[in-house]
């Protein structure tokens, strides 16, 4: 474990697609989904724990409440809070920079609240690999996950030359890509140049504060100027500040325009749970294929995926159907649609339906 | 109207069809179903009232309590009560019998708790004949109903040749057929000489007591006994007599064995609210088929049912599928299986979860 290593958690968004479980106040990352019993946000803690000096939750404001209620080990100085969301960017530049005033020599590893990985030695693998890169290296680094079959629901990075760093090895980046089509993915997949993109990252807070200041300089003079007010206990001031940054996605601001940027390629499993579908592949089913939570009766029904804690649901003839059922809003839709569900949640905003958001 | 013509409505059985809003605490007769917002014993004494010159309930002890909670016009002496429910032979002869001391002359009809009958004037005018019929005739007289498809759920009625009393037109009956196949019903619907079986009788107390002396004696017998131990005022005696009696249904007792039977062709649109695909057949649909109870976001969905009082219910992908919530149990089927929901309660007897039933 190096030093100088802090592993950030992002702790935000809503995970429309997992409605009417996943709330604007109960967003993916506070939910138990993947069979254990925790929410994921604590099981991603739990999983960096071990690697790294501190453990940090980078939430907004408006999350910090029952964030500390699911996770009251957290200490009062674990969170890096935005005052709102305001983009990746800035979530990310405020923790550089708020690490930096603790630490000159931080590293930071960067993993998402509401992904579900296993095979645990292979994720902390790669983010030794990953963290002892960036501190030696003086780059910013990604690790990027070997895909398992044609995925077109993710970005991929698409790898260069192998290089190595005081005996450490990596890949360079060549470039990303956005979600590709079937067919590109099976290319993608035969090719073994490309990786999943998992907004996985690893970086000196320097280096990336430096790389902000380069190719995002008003997020990186906004943000100074908010841990300025902050320093001077002004944190009206700050929020004020912060609201008014600009919005964009890390990947674009930083990653896509920097020329220092290594990957780290790894094998553990790894899913972000984006749809009811992944998550009924991830949790144990029955011999006809169906996977429960909750009690169910199914007659002449396979591959079907019920989530309806306390209720008894009864299920016939169907085939490949996702039931989740909460006390206020019930989704029915085939296992195929099941990407669709966000469009839902779109429907009941326009509808000004805010009761079930 | 004839001055002693008494309506009798059975409102026993618990509609396992109807699963999970049906249950044993709340048969398929106090439920409001037919989209008028009121249970449907309400709808069915509602509409006999006019034609009688009293309506009363045929039921069990059990159902006491919530009947009188529905109905709270309902007079103290308008319950014809069965100590334990033992078959409609033994329902019909007790009320058959309890009228008769209150009225020599006393017409029987007797119209089920829980069907939906829409066409009142053309229900009415089959009762009035009927009632008629029976009261000249000295016959019994059972009400068929003009197939409007094949059906294969039902029972039939071979109708035979015209007959005439006093100017009063019936026809003679057959015999009766249990449910026939597809390729049966269907020559039933273009021969034009079957009828659909909808167990809606009427009868001279008295003609139907002679007929239940000589066909089933057994059941002439005790119940004479049971009104006789009721007469003393031993509700106790009368009790253990009544679940002595043997159990079985009129049809096979007296209709199927009788040689004094007419029937009354009739008209009106009817359902027995068998499933929850004929409930939705009942009601109001949108452009896409889709009918609901509740509030609902469809996508891409067709010819739905969905039935979840105070919640939100979100349906993507869909076709032809019933959806029923309750606080403590949820159904999901196609609406070609939803006869097959009497399986599901089956199994809930089989394993002994009998909160659900």
């Amino acid at each position: 474990m190096s030093e100088h290593l802090y592993a950030v958690v992002p702790a935000g968004g809503a995970g429309t697609r997992l409605w009417p479980r996943s709330r604007r106040a109960a967003p993916k990352h506070v939910l138990s989904l993947s069979g254990t019993g925790r929410p994921l946000v604590g099981e991603a803690v739990e999983r960096v724990r071990p690697l790294a000096r501190q453990v940090f939750l980078l939430t907004e404001e408006r999350q910090v409440a029952v964030l500390r209620h699911l996770l009251p080990d957290l200490g009062p100085e674990a969170l890096i809070v935005e005052p709102v969301a305001r983009g990746t960017t800035n979530a990310l530049g405020l923790a550089a920079m708020t690490l930096l005033e603790r630490d000159p020599e931080a590293v930071m590893v960067s993993t998402a609240a509401d992904h579900v990985i296993r095979g645990l030695p292979a994720f902390h693998d790669a983010v030794r690999r990953a963290a002892a890169l960036a501190e030696r290296s003086r780059r910013l680094v990604t690790i990027g996950l070997q895909p398992r079959y044609p995925a077109t629901g993710f970005g991929y990075i698409e790898v260069g030359e192998e290089v190595e760093f005081d005996g450490l090895q990596a890949l360079a980046v060549r470039g990303f890509v956005e979600k590709p089509d079937a067919e590109t993915a099976r290319r993608y997949l035969e090719g073994g140049r490309h990786l999943w993109n998992l907004n996985l990252f690893c970086w000196r807070c320097d280096v990336f504060v430096e790389e902000l200041r380069r190719h995002g300089p008003e997020h990186h003079d906004g943000l100074r100027a908010v841990l300025e007010a902050r320093r001077a206990g002004d944190e009206g001031l700050a929020a004020e500040r912060y609201a008014r940054l600009p919005v964009e996605a890390v990947d674009y601001t930083v990653m896509e325009r920097t020329d220092r940027l290594l990957v780290v390629p790894a094998g553990f499993e790894w899913t972000d749970v984006g749809s009811w579908s992944e998550l009924a592949g991830l949790l144990e089913r029955d011999e006809a294929g169906n996977v429960v939570e909750g009690a169910a009766i199914f007659l002449d029904a396979r591959d079907c995926f019920v989530s309806a804690p306390g209720k008894l649901v009864a299920v016939i003839g169907m085939e490949g159907v996702v039931i989740v059922d909460t006390p206020d809003a019930l989704l029915v839709c085939p296992r195929s649609r099941s990407q669709d569900v966000k469009r839902v949640v779109e429907r009941l905003e326009r509808l000004g339906k805010t009761e079930y958001l």
